[in-house]
């Protein structure tokens, strides 16, 4: 019974309730009574936790095949939906991902080799300036799918690897196209692909 | 501490806490350690209720001063930064224009004008095909302080009527362009504006 066809929580005054927009569905339309009404306090969705992983990612793989395997990944995106997001120009392209591969190697424990030149990470600030909407998100974490098969990465590995980069994936999300909260990818969703 | 730069609350699994992502400052940046770490689900910011307003101000403008007050905002909209979410053609303009109004006078207790023919407002949805991002929503605000003035709204349903369309402004944001809240102008804001 919202005016935001988004909420059917409305209610008087003095109580205190949070809502999202996903949270039901369209009830009537209800114009203006007789008194003021409030329509509740409401949140979009929650952003997922997420599994930061260990050292063992790259006490296994090491820096190469991080490097590769972004490489490998960003060269997917940049022929994708999403590869305007991409410089055209190929010096730009190197120097941009050797930046992504070099925060990735310093997250994932292979010392500081981002933070000194780039600053802390600040992952979500740093992608406002590229619209990432919903979709967006699923292509980018589709493509590391294919790029854990494509560079073979060890199989022992990629469930921490994806229990991070799943919900990450969701907080680069800055542009919303619809109420339903982002799709979540479990590892469970994705494991049989890998054998699993 | 986040991966992130907007969150400080990391902690070991099974606890449970939600913060926002302007909630702290970036502190270091902590790389992978001897185990997964768990970082914090979030919100982005918490949309305020809205203070959806009475009968009372239909009964005094009545119909043909929401229509004209609508296609004001719109007109200065229009020529605004914002102006390209508007039809270059007139007709076109128009009618979106009307539509707008008949949300309005129907909103504010003037009869079923508008859910007949375009059924649920749905504002949120409604304007996820544009991009609305924190500073459009405020050119909307903006626009409508001024349209208040220079179409002469009755002084004393000001308050009612900004209390319901400052808040309800922010729910149209869909694109977001910094960790920060949407910024509130609550009616003390601009009240000396109007003399009151």
């Amino acid at each position: 019974m919202s005016e935001f066809g988004c909420g059917c929580n409305n209610k008087s005054i003095g109580e205190q309730k949070i809502s999202t927009f996903a949270a039901c569905g369209q009830g009537k339309f209800h114009p203006a009574g007789d008194d003021v009404r409030v329509a509740d306090a409401k949140i979009d969705f929650v952003y997922p936790e997420v599994l930061f992983p260990s050292k063992r990612i790259y006490s296994i793989v090491g820096a190469n095949k991080i490097r590769e395997m972004v490489f490998y990944h960003h060269t997917l995106l940049r022929a994708s939906a999403v590869g305007s997001l991409f410089p055209k120009d190929e010096e730009m392209f190197k120097i941009g991902t050797e930046k992504t591969a070099e925060f990735f190697i310093e997250a994932l424990g292979g010392g500081e080799v981002y933070t000194p030149k780039h600053g802390h990470p600040a992952l979500r600030m740093r992608h406002f300036a590229f619209t990432i909407d919903e979709n967006a998100r699923v292509i980018w974490l589709m493509m590391y799918k294919k790029t854990l098969k494509d560079v073979n990465f060890p199989k022992e590995l990629i469930e921490e690897f994806w229990n991070w980069i799943e919900p990450l994936s969701i907080r680069m999300i800055n542009r919303r196209t619809t109420a339903e909260p982002p799709q979540r990818y479990h590892f469970s969703y994705i494991k049989s692909e890998f054998g699993l």
